[in-house]
């Protein structure tokens, strides 16, 4: 990814140090945050600094690295053990989180230079992953398309390239002429602020739409098909993602607009029999009730957007069906939503 | 309505003057709005100082006895058509402002002092209807219903009572335990903002949704029935109501729950053959853009919550088609979406 004009990536280690760009303080303010200790990249990804399934996966690979390079020889095994605990409490939906901890920690077990080793091969591998997931995916768009896409699944929530975002990046710069419509998905705003961010780096045509305007654009055929990225999806093909994921794949399917998912093979769980099996974060109800933002003068204010007094309810996944989901674009091509076709990319569970 | 302890209507007309809660500052400060002349009638209606299909209806009538009243009496003829043009270009999707308009305008060409009685009497059906759709809706409120709604369509919406929240009210004061699902309603987040504001001040049990959370509540099974409020109903039952409704109504169908729309009969146009008729508004961008709000220190703050250099859409409204609609409730009973039954409600067309 290119940001002013230097390449990055989302998060990267060095030394014993993790390195993370602030999606916090995105799109207004341009940051890295270092994480010094396993602890720091722990609060990165439960802040969310760091967030999107890819790069909090890669964020947990080094966290889990850090951790070893900390580790004293006296209890060394029970240090990494509970260091393992702490980074898997972060974010509980999020399967690439544990996909890497687990890489991590079998790699550190042997030495801890392996663990390191493992954690950068993770953040390489989901390099790579993105760029074939954009490959598979730039097939399915066609000149023209005006292609709709929910929270962030770009740059940002991978190392780079993306899940979702990938097809459309390469469709891009391959030149065909395409239209982006970014929802704007509350409350964190992650369309609104993140992907929104990346179709102006990337100069792609695109229009911020509030999350409630989805159905209306489908029913005026405005929209040619839809792409989210995942948290996690089940053996069977169930999809969880950002909140709201599920009232646009039910609305798409409503209007037969072709509704697909782009994550690394490394996002399934294949002990998740279906999706009631996953587990659904429920965060705190202030992001829904202030907002947060420049003034006129540029300087970061919280406001508050609900009425003083009432309550509110903020789960931060849903679970869309398999049954409307049209396809499920991975880095070893596009695969349809059932347990058949999905073993046949995952022959050994995930462990790829 | 009460707010704190005193009677309030929404919109009522004294002497020349129109008033209004000032509906823009809700829920952070509870301020009146006085109109001395139809066009700072206008004004209000455009700016949102009043909204809700009803309470504009009222509004708009009050504003076009403002112009009979003070017409002059050479081109008294032309000044009250201006008038009533420039009433009518204020908001071009609700129904009950042509409704008040051309029922006040044919009594004003009697007379002066019919305009004003006409005026006045719209709003007391207005009062009157609310009331009915309350104890006709009631009735499909079972004990400890789960209700949830979209926008405001509540006594702020009307003159009192309300449409969606009637039923609502009624229930809860004849002693059902009932408890809400206010959709937050971006961009303009009446829901959150006003349709809260009113829970709070009933003591109604009740939770804001962020807009993409309808769909995970009602795969949990978290949502009894859902009903809205309407800005037009065309004659085949179709919809037009605050966008969002009609990704909702796609949703409580997927999931099978029962899905009301409530409206006095005035909002129905009988000349509107099938939801493609109705116009929908678009609204400035920077409603998406931008929000406003009080910081810590209770300043209203207007804040930036999209990436800079990025654009919006941002339509107003929606149209349900009326095969997703269970049925609608009218001050003259429950009726189905379709041409035969509507027509039994509005034998005359809607000139009731």
């Amino acid at each position: 990814m290119i940001v002013k004009g230097t390449h990055y990536k989302t998060v990267w280690m060095e030394g014993q140090s993790v390195f993370h760009i602030e999606q916090n303080k995105l799109p207004f303010s341009f940051a890295i945050f270092e994480a010094k200790t396993y602890q720091d990249t722990c609060h990165a990804i439960s802040s969310m600094i760091v967030r999107g399934a890819g790069a909090i996966g890669a964020s947990a690979g080094f966290g889990m690295a850090q951790a070893f390079l900390s580790a004293p020889k006296e209890g060394f095994k029970s240090y990494v053990e509970r260091a393992r605990q702490e980074i898997e409490a972060t974010r509980p939906t999020a399967r690439n989180l544990f996909f890497a901890t687990e890489r991590v920690f079998e790699a550190g077990m042997k030495s801890v230079d392996e663990a390191v080793a493992c954690a950068q091969q993770l953040a390489a591998e989901n390099d790579a992953d993105g760029e074939q997931i954009g490959i598979y995916g730039d097939g399915l768009i066609k000149e023209g398309y005006r292609i709709m896409t929910h929270c962030n699944a770009g740059w940002l929530g991978f190392v780079d390239w993306g899940s979702a975002l990938a097809p459309i990046y390469r469709a891009h710069r391959s030149g065909k002429r395409i239209f982006v419509w970014a929802d704007e998905t509350r409350p964190r705003s992650q369309g609104a602020r993140l992907t929104a961010w990346e179709m102006v780096n990337e100069g792609i045509d695109h229009r911020i739409v509030p999350d409630n305007a989805g159905a209306y654009l489908m029913a005026q055929r405005q929209v040619d098909m839809m792409i989210v990225g995942a948290d996690r999806i089940a053996a069977n093909g169930d999809t969880a993602n950002k909140i709201g994921t599920l009232e646009k794949a039910i609305a798409a399917n409503f209007y037969g607009v072709p509704f697909y998912v782009a994550a690394p093979t490394s996002t399934f769980d294949m002990n998740c029999a279906s999706g009631v099996d996953i587990p659904i974060e429920e965060r705190s109800e202030d992001e829904v009730l202030y907002q947060t933002g420049p003034d006129e003068h540029g300087d970061i204010r919280k406001v508050q957007v609900c009425a003083p007094g009432s309550k509110a309810v903020n789960p931060a996944f849903d679970v869309t069906p398999a049954s409307l989901i049209k396809g499920i674009i991975t880095e070893k091509g596009i695969v349809e939503p059932n347990l058949e076709a999905i073993k046949k990319i995952i022959p050994h569970g995930n462990r790829t």
